[in-house]
């Protein structure tokens, strides 16, 4: 199945991995992605592009490539603000199609993307790869077999440092016309993906949301190489039109409540992505920080050896089929990749939309949009 | 300075053990605590604590006791209904008082124990003893000192499981007419003393509480096992009409933001009191469950050696020159109530009002209150 | 039950403590202790003592003391080359005893102390205290139960930083005259207590043990203030003629095999006491610094659920009728103390002895001494 | 540069996945590995690893794979009976060669691998991956830097239970003939690189070695699924003749004294592999389980602000370069060896020995030949 790749960042660096790995993982495997053709700004980005990620060729027009008849999947990591052109010139080719998170900038823009692969009856993925931790699917798997009852409460956080610092660099990620929203849109949607795949779908939400740092040295050249080059004290500085942090009440559709907290200022976490939930049998509790484990805690365990477990996920636990043979070899951002990249052609393959698809990436969308409003306005925001 | 201390359950252990040990690990001692009279609600009962807690005199008459001349400091150890008309009496008869926590079921009921101690002259404190773990003190140390900055954020939580059994006893902490609230009250104003100790006042609420156990059977006896004893799945049930749960949205006076979660219903925590502070300059993260620990993050560390350190408190820290002498030796629930031991009597003897005293108890009370009507209205309630 | 304490240092006040408090948290007590006498070298000392801990009266002179009718107890918390002088005249006096680890400089110092209390008939306990943790006590119940098999491997550590500085003050624990032994015997031997009590009898150790610093400053006065306080760079500096670490090869009369470690060079482990016990149907794990906390991890567990259970020790374990009524609430140093007070009042009181006592400490001086041996011959020593 | 991988089971697809994947993280990169033949048993294997891996051919003779003029490095991914064989012929053959590990069964058929690459003056590796855990290079740039002082402890253990069942197979890890030794050779010499890492050369050891489960069931296949798979309790058993467990005390050249402590039998612990080394300014802690963590702790902090920090490696620390652009976002078992992969063609493109290198790995088995000898004759046994 051959693969055009839309975007050569730090992103397209971990799909590109994914592509060439999860054969080698999960064998045998669905089918064979092909690294056909990557797409940068320019020739030249993109032919660096092709050498380095091991695609056969490269463009610096994405339009065409999507358009070719030798492309099955569409893969697109490039900022927010064109993954809704792209998601749709791709689907009216007929091409399946897995879009980075968030979706799009608002639910607005989504929507025609949902439309557009619904219509096509392509094959449709949003990237929300942190689910695909083993121990995150683990946690469902609890949770689907009821072993920790019914879920009342649900929070989550996804905590940062690397701009916390006033003069690291103002890249795409705090301009609202590329990036759309700030942590909202790029952290906190991940925890609103936890949120629906453990505790089920949102309709409420009441958020606060601030800017703490209202500017930031212009940052050179076009790579986002989130905080870790650049800016500097002396230089120029613009300003910053996205939200730093949210705070956000949720309520679910099954009566549970739940929590979000989402932050680029919390010195000293770095991807501090959890979640907790407390169930009427038991509790989970997961920290992305140490992504080999699951915490749960079953309240019918014997009165003298109650307490969280940790459970390292291995050959037991879901994707073990396809991951290291033994738990704590270690999962690391790449192996999330890899058992993403395995799902969306395991989907292909058996023609059955994925989870988490464009209709979740439409929905985290609609709740990320509700969000924003809601701090605006100081009341909830039903969705 | 004799002491007559009101009530013999579980909080009377933890205060009885305290002026016993108080002057063994503050020497010279700012003054030694007689255990003059212990009061219970039958002569019997009273009769058993004294020879228990080691008091020289024993009551069923609490009122004949704050009024005698040989009683220097009135300690309340009762359920919450009775706090505010023995500490006015107490006031009233020129004692000192030490109240245990919430100071009263509203601020309503609070506010006449503030205005009688005022009037009184009295010295008065509200045992609030979380804040005194050293490590705990050891943050506000960092805040004061400068080095994490201003704090932008405030996390606390207050999570429980000891009563998520549907089935453990209705006890007077779940009854509304004794205990005022139920997780606010209880749990969720030690979050709130955490909050005003660190992060500075607190000026507004955004609250959702909610009942999830709506009956629990009916508790044979007086006693206040915290879930540890009694109840059953056959016994006779009775209506809890106080809050499990609160998640609650907090505005500072600084600007900064915060949340608070408290529950009775989160399985596996026991005591996960904990905080999340952070700053412009770096963090703080505290857990009660391992209190001999404060983590503390500077940002302006050098770049390859950034990280929260994790420091044991001792000698080097606040307390320390009274507790023991190596870090992690180990302070329990008992060290605390030590500690507040000791800044009572040492605040009688300099005469100076400690902190937290009736003014911070009947504030946190208004909290209290304020997150109860936010959690009716839907809305922000200032204070 | 009349007590006389010898010895006013730190160790007097975590005793003192337990003596007030152990009614209180034991209820109804088996009895109840009163602090008669308390000795210390000068009589100014002592009544300091007596005034600070609550005892009824002071003494410089312990032999007249031990004799006196009215006394039932003698509690020696003095160092340790004046354990066996005065545990054999209190013996021949006919006290029960309770005297401070190790119990003597070496086997042969503590064999005839053994012998004295056989010979009276009394009571007798070595303060190991840390075997009272509750947690610690729940390790020895799932053992008893069989609920992790056989025990294969026992590996326990006691690291400490508090005397790493090379200026920290030549305290009577780094003479050999006075302390025996240094590491091997100050807290080594809190770790042959757990061996013995979680795996069985020791019977061979092969140790290899190291001064790592070999002159500090000469301390002034008699106080041990744990490297809190003294020394300094420019001080007078004496001889260190006992080791600091050790690594220690045991055997074990099962055929577990195990390994010891104890070093006072360990930066940034305050009282690093751990153990790991690998057994044929599970693991333990624990960690003082951690106190409230057991690890257990049982084989048979369902696959996808197997991991280590971290335990917070509450009213469902050991002592958890006397301490505090929910997990976490907090075991410090002062409930170690005061569960060891219970256990040796409840042996009076039911005529028993209490484990470890004599009996053990002198075993665990047999140790020390073949660990020393073993370190000189750089060979195997059976015990 | 042509790569021949020799070898097609579960390190095949971690060494394929690096060559795929290394100048996607490390750009531009030292060379592009082509993955141009993978060997295994039959053809028919060798085609299936062919596809899986991406390589170009496939065959079932490895002599003549690496005789091949256009191959220019030889992978030796094989059990570790055909190491040395496969070695010297790649050698003779003037190849590059990367090597698992152990380098061979025993020191003494390592000897003549050495002497064969040197004799070739080919660049030589040996795949202890586990030191290229930017976590454990950065212990080893705090330790280059003095910041930790002179190290005089060394404490290491490689802990795991997926064969700590009885009815687990019989893979060739647990033959002596093909494997050498058992957890000796397995994961005591990961411990071992560690050691010489970070303490410096070994001389001496002490060693006791132990057998604990003496039979396991024969499995079928010749794959080493590392304890996921079959056996069961009604198979036929065939003998174990290597050890299960070693606690080894360990001598350095600088003076300083380690312990290491391998075992297969460690219900709980799944790929614990740990260091905590002290030196006379501070201390490392390193728990491989969370790989992304190194703790360490600075002697001269203030006295307020001491204790471990834990730090999350990212772009600040050692590979930060080419790894993922925050910490946290995941160090996975990948990531090792994408790490091992680059600093090989480093070594090649810049024409110097890496490390560990053949050298390294020859020095490894002899110090394991001494474990094992240790532990027959009782005895330390100088290297």
């Amino acid at each position: 199945m051959n693969v055009a790749m839309i975007g050569g960042g730090f992103m397209g660096k971990a799909h590109a991995m994914a592509y060439a790995a999860m054969p080698m993982f999960f064998w045998p495997a669905p089918a064979i992605p092909v690294r056909k053709v990557v797409v940068d700004i320019t020739q030249e980005a993109a032919d660096d592009a092709r050498v380095r990620f091991g695609f056969e060729e490269s463009s610096a027009d994405w339009r065409s490539v999507v358009e070719r008849d030798d492309i099955d999947v569409v893969d697109i990591v490039t900022p927010n603000d064109s993954h809704a052109e792209i998601a749709i010139a791709a689907a009216k080719a007929g091409k399946h199609i897995i879009c980075e998170k968030p979706l799009a900038r608002t639910g607005e823009e989504a929507k025609p993307m949902l439309d557009a692969v619904r219509e096509a009856g392509v094959i449709h993925m949003v990237a929300f790869n942190y689910r695909r931790t083993p121990a995150v699917a683990l946690a469902r798997k609890f949770i689907d077999e009821g072993r920790i009852g019914d879920i009342v409460n649900f929070r989550g956080t996804y905590l940062q440092d690397w701009s916390a610092d006033p003069d690291s660099p103002l890249s795409w990620r705090f301009q609202k016309n590329v990036a759309g929203s700030g942590a909202v849109g790029d952290i906190g949607t991940h925890v609103l993906d936890f949120a629906r795949y453990l505790a089920g779908e949102i309709t409420g939400v009441y958020a606060v949301n601030r800017t703490l740092i209202p500017s930031r040295p212009v940052a050179s050249g076009h790579l986002d190489k989130l905080g870790a080059g650049g800016g500097g004290a002396g230089a120029e500085r613009g300003a910053v039109d996205v939200d730093d942090e949210t705070i956000t009440l949720l309520r679910f559709a099954n009566g549970a409540m739940g929590s979000l907290e989402a932050s680029r200022n919390a010195y000293g976490r770095n991807n501090y992505l959890t979640f907790e939930v407390h169930g009427t049998k038991g509790s989970l509790v997961f920290n992305y920080e140490r992504r080999d484990e699951l915490q749960v805690m079953f309240a019918d365990d014997p009165a003298d050896a109650r307490g969280f477990r940790t459970i390292y996920t291995g050959a037991a636990h879901p994707y073990g089929e396809g991951l290291w043979p033994i738990p704590a070899l270690g999962i690391g951002y790449g192996e999330t990749k890899i058992v993403e990249c395995y799902d969306l052609f395991k989907a292909i393959a058996e023609n059955t939309q994925p989870s988490p698809n464009f209709e979740d990436g439409y929905r985290i969308s609609q709740i990320a949009d509700a969000m924003i409003r809601s701090g605006e306005s100081g009341s909830w925001v039903e969705i």
